[in-house]
């Protein structure tokens, strides 16, 4: 069975984040005023698995293996079978 | 008013993606097959303004002019009023 997964990365609160704050500087350089800048990684891909358990274990061993850092990153994996993909994250 | 802004930015279609490429190379090396590896940004930010489609029209021109390389990027804008922000994207 294939499953959709979507693996969403952000920078754990107290983090710096000079990305986010580069934007903030260069858009109020640009005249534009904004607060509160965040930023964020999305990796999206399939798998083929058994099932939706297998798949969640499998994505958590990567994110703590290679696409994310644990000490600084938080991750949040969204698994939906590709069969019936209808956007929503159950 | 304070509105919550959330702009996704992906490549455009039949554009190539070294940093996918690499990530799914990278999880076959340490043994997981995964497939249709995408990636996307999203930068979020609140902004203080009048009405939502005065801040949807000022994010479409930062898009435009630093936050998307708009011959290679898709992006999407949402836009919620901070004061009934409840996660839906009306």
């Amino acid at each position: 069975m294939i499953f959709d997964v979507e693996v969403k990365i952000t920078l754990k609160d107290g983090m710096l984040n000079p990305e986010a704050s580069t934007i903030e500087r260069s858009l109020a350089l640009l005249g534009y005023s904004v607060n509160n800048t965040k930023t964020s990684d999305t990796i999206k891909f399939s798998m083929d698995e058994e099932d939706r358990e297998k798949v969640r274990s499998e994505v958590e061993d990567m994110c703590e293996r290679l696409l994310c850092n644990p000490v600084i990153h938080n991750y949040k994996i969204t698994v939906i079978p590709q069969e019936t993909s209808c956007g929503c994250s159950k």
